[in-house]
């Protein structure tokens, strides 16, 4: 069996998947950036919540159910661990009463590892945090494009007069110019509408938007053309709300809405998205409280195991640094 | 952020929907039946369950959970409290001891809401309560025709000795004229049977039983059709048993039977169905002590919410009362 | 059967438990405070929860649970329907992301219930709200004394840097001279503190703390009397934390400390207290999403009865408004 | 191990708990009545419930978590299969939609556990169930002596009308005969009560109510003295509804009333009274619905375990049949 | 109502789901095995589970939810209690602490009834209990063909360096030759893997292996075709791991792997192997532990019905026994 | 906020308790043993569980609810982190398959740490663990008295035919003479026992055996004196089944036995002991999977940072390492 402060990831072959602290898909957890390729960040900040709150502890329980993960992805074959050098960096910064500052916080916190060119891998916390993930990443590397899967398009101006919540994040980043709205795809919206304009901004701004109905036309094969239609070369973030997925899926989420993906389609929609240059990502919106099993959590921690293969892969091929 | 007695729905985008007490839909409660159009009622009624129990509770859980629903229908575009007035009038009356004072007094509350020309959407409340539904509405407007989401047939003649139960409403029915059985479809029928005949009552009568095998070779556009086909342009009656679903969506049911549909199919097929003469329906078998976290809830609440999107582009199609 | 918008409280021998729309211990539900000598209110603020958060569904699941609570107090007599006028007048105004605007509309909705000679009840919510709650009252009436259960004693001056949250109540209140230290009196703390200093603040100000190792030797009869001696005959606000139960009690609230009361000591030393000039009162704490089964809403349920009866009590003696 | 259609109890010591099919106590199954000195009966009925449902599944859930059980009291010493001939003989038979037929047959099946002189020991099932059970017994040997923990008193004449309900219980037994009022003894009632004058009916026919409030004036010994100076010599049976305890200790029941007495409680009472001339019993009110993990059913099992041991030793004392 | 120990299975028309102590399917629960074609049988064996226990309470609760069942298979018509004598044998001997006294005790169980000429369906416990049935089974009649529903394959040599567990069933059973590995074939494998050569093994000794890829490519029909080409008209055994599903349909097992097969898939599969020569099967990996309210156990029921109808079918057409 | 990776103990003044990664207390992770003076262990082992499993789960859910510890001892002042060099240092090696294997392991990785002069603190996994922890106390430092609270004495000498499990270790531990029997003291011993003579072998051994009935006659002082008179001031072992607790305290628990004792009086009992000589201690029978939002993890959280505090005083005391 593997000590508990490790260097190498947690094999479940050596070591028992019930044993040894939880770190996000049993990475070595160190704070030191100096040898790492992929950085799992925890970010459990949830005063973005305008609905069902808990996201705050979405961090702890991906790191308890990343421990069902072995090392190889059945389908691809790829071992990341192999490929990259990765590591849970613990939790970023987060303040439970102060908004502003929090979402500061955590810019920072990611500026920091983008600066050693780690490609940042997060885990939320509601859907607020990829704002200043991609605040951090557009200041750095100017706009970029986004994969976005999600029941909700996230792009009011305002919620309850606030300004900075889990429904405003693409006002917030396009006002700041920190992607570049051409190349962002959302995929799996759907649900009930505040109003019937809900899907306007991101029309307007020309952001690809694929709601549920036009997934079936279009199928995942579809799906996976047009993502790479939209993103093309350029540098491409990830973003993963489990509500995107349907609520049988994602019991523990603040706004489920029936009807969703399941995780074969986003298994398979991923796994064929190896050439995009991606940069890093993000899996939000796990909120414990209301899934103390954790069966979202097990399904978080799955996809954040595909993602972490892109990235692998990608930073392989590469041969460098992000 | 609106009071608690409003007039008009809470709308999430001003009244947080953590807050303020729970109504179907979040629709203003009223016993004033002067300015309804659509009445949403609460059948607490569960002495009909010939197996486990619990649907009594049923109304109060799905109240609070179609707290999540906001107010356009995301596919259809359909706004329905700006095209009717919608009210939740609170419970129909029940006695936890008396069956035949139950359903008498349901028929009775019920036909208080149809003299007014108001369209009446219930939930249960086991699937009995369909029987008092339907006998007020026949008895009203002559047999009408029935569109039925549901794993059983609900067509014994008896059960352990009693006419009134949930398995046995159309024969009730039927005996009494106030469906017309040529015009009742029944949708995801499956499961393991009581006895080799537990289909020959409907098929006797003429009624189309589309099984969970023929849902799959018809696909759900051939389902769309059939239903078209079967009610034609007469009035019809949706019942929805939440044990039509899967068990992974209806967690909270009496009698779940593996294979059954998903909630897409359901919205599919509901939002082509604009067109058919709905008169009113109802949502039942939500168990909420098997399901304390409300899952099957949630789907309930948007079975229910594309059943008054019907209802009200209906009556805002005819500009008149039903 | 009575109507779900009746003028009275619902009965538990004429409407069955289960059915019609939930209300605060079943009263009638109005926005009019004209015919109202008691307000129950809810407010669901959880923005001050620097741990687990989830006291924002509080009101609705205390609504949903206080079904249960019939008409008189076994044990004193109490009929509190038939002594005053009671109402659940809805939630107080929050906005989920902003904590000045929410305590500063909290305080002011509280404000016009006090301006109608009105006792306000409320149920939260996470602590934090007993501050808008009582700078409203002294703002009106002169600092009160306060009768206070909890395991914490709520007395920083700020956490994580923020002033208003629901540990830091005491100091604000004391700044503002909302309470008067001398005649506040804690009991049931306990639990591991923040540093050595937890009661400095408190005890420094002249408030009487009775830790539960001091509760054991008093006794809830030494109890009983500390409380009256320290209140006096002043004006007195009660304020239960459900924390202050000892965890198998509450299983559903943010900051569980094993050792606390049981819900027998509560009722016991409650029921004592007829003769202290209470003018309002709050429970707190009440988080649903640890407890979907809602076992700790039974216990808010059955204090905030406890606490209705004992101002009904007072104000029928007082024969005249608070 | 032992085979799963065993003569004898299945024993801990070798046969683990967790196999074979569950029945009460682990003890042998059969419907013949040939060698049987104390049955155990499941009584699946819940017609009664005015309020929460489920305890229809309540004699599953004992069986189940009766697995737990081991074959000496470790207070007393009394190994009640070494002392009597204990079987589970299965359910009495219930129809799920009627109140009468039940209630008759439940009676008529017990009447023929009496005619062979086996003392019966019930499993509930709502409190209604205790009706029938004395009524058989009243019937063939006179007006009984009853020991009754609750916190509830069960003597109303009506409910919503009907008068067969766990309301009702004695006010149908006191109208036929069947127990003798003088010798009733009452445990732990307390909670919010209908009206003030609940209690009224069994205090007026001279029953002994000790609420919980003097309960803890009495202590367990005052208890002891009181229900032994009660019931006296006389033959007496023992009724327990599981929400006479405390609901910490109850999750999984219809009316949890907080404030009630310990498992220790019951314990330290019963296993005082060896010498009370007990001819039968029963535990009800275990509602599995809202308790799946069966914390009630293991409490339940417990005291159904101190029941047998009772009946147990004093069919030994006796050297005969009931 | 039916007798608790009744010599038929219990009637779900007659006795009530949630009456009598519960067995498999509802089936007459005997240790003699004169009169039965099929035995059921519990197999609470656990000590093979590498990572999250519990399926040593598999067999208890698959008794309980498999009170669901009815008597007749809705989509193909047959009624395996007509066609066949099918008895709940109880449970096979298990040692809590011994693996290797435990496997060669279930062998030595089983082989008893296959003396008889009786078809063995077990419901574990962890999936090694397949390794004493096969082992069992070959000894007697040759190595076997095995339909195997599964996400792993669970070809490892060793585990933790042990050679008995979950992980190495059928390295143990090829080494000893009770399959014919050319008439293996394996549904469903997907997931993360523990190394690149997960598959070798099983591929290298010609077992079919129909990853969750290929099972999408193939389709339902491509899968029955392959099954039936690969067992061809030999005896085979039936395994069914219900982690083979996606982790929605068992929440209760050890090792979820999203992205699974639904109820329908295994349905639809299942109902088109008539003409397949099954020998027996098993239903394995049920923690209900994981899962207190058994929606595990009930999938797992309904697949114990469907592979029962499948050998009361096959019986039916022998006209004679095993 | 600290890094992850601090060096100092996480503290809930800066760092909020649902942030980074969780160890025991939020102390430091570290397998390096310099500079350590009590060293918190995890041992996930779990095969000594005859009945119920899952405590190999115990570790990593004790970690996630000791979040909630905060640095003082409210009661007696006692700030361990300042008085003591404390460290998690992971979990201890076990095999989930293997026995002997892994209670051999355990012994070594305690033996390590003993060699330090470090002060052992475990948390399990089953009761088994507590034999190689004192086996290799025992071998370094001779025999040792223990103070164990339990609700079973655990001496038997075998169970199935098994000699290393949770029913046997004072057996085991005798036999080598590991513990002074003289010096043992168990406190809360009660529930149904296996036979008549559960208890003979600790008695006839001389350890002191405080059943419940017992511990309710001599209250927590005559406890307290009896422990002191007992374990005198040689060196003791401090070991705690959470099943002494009620079950109330302890959902999740293999065996429960209803009529334990309360968190309070643990609490005060082990405030009393800071003058015992105590050299190490665990924590077992945790056991997640029953209790999936940790109420029984918070209470051994509780318990654990109790032994802690005792621990941290001696050493304190005594100014040197153990």
């Amino acid at each position: 069996m593997q000590a508990a402060d490790q260097k190498a990831a947690l094999d479940a072959k050596f070591t028992p998947r019930f044993s040894q602290p939880a770190t996000f898909l049993r990475a070595p957890l160190t704070s030191n950036l100096d040898d790492v390729d992929i950085a799992l960040i925890g970010i459990p900040y949830d005063l973005g919540s305008g609905n069902r709150a808990g996201p705050r502890h979405g961090p702890a329980q991906v790191r308890e159910m990343s421990r069902l993960i072995r090392r190889v992805n059945g389908s691809t074959g790829v071992a990341p661990f192999d490929l990259a050098r990765i590591a849970d960096i613990g939790d970023a910064p987060v303040n439970p009463f102060m908004i502003k500052e929090s979402i500061d916080d955590i810019e920072a916190f990611v500026a920091a590892v983008l600066d050693r060119g780690i490609s940042p891998v997060s885990v939320g916390g509601d859907h607020t945090i990829t704002l200043p993930l991609l605040r951090a990443i557009g200041k750095k590397r100017g706009p970029v494009g986004v994969i976005h899967f999600d029941s909700h398009s996230d792009c009011a101006d305002d919620f309850y007069g606030s300004k900075l919540n889990n429904a405003t994040m693409y006002t917030r980043l396009l006002e700041g110019g920190f992607v570049d709205p051409k190349r962002v795809i959302q995929v799996g919206i759907r649900g009930t509408y505040f109003s019937a304009g809900d899907l306007d901004f991101a029309r307007s701004h020309g952001m690809r938007v694929i709601t549920m109905d036009e997934f079936e036309e279009l199928g995942r094969e579809g799906v996976v053309s047009e993502i790479k239609r939209v993103v093309g070369s350029g540098e491409t973030y990830f973003t993963f709300d489990v509500d995107g997925l349907d609520p049988t899926l994602c019991p523990g989420t603040g706004a489920p809405e029936p009807g969703g993906f399941s995780m074969r389609d986003v298994q398979v929609i991923l796994r064929k998205l190896a050439d995009v240059n991606l940069i890093g990502g993000d899996v939000v919106e796990v909120s414990p409280p209301l899934d103390p099993q954790g069966h979202t959590a097990v399904n978080a921690a799955n996809v954040l195991f595909e993602l972490v293969c892109l990235l692998a892969q990608r930073r392989a091929r590469k041969g460098s640094k992000a």
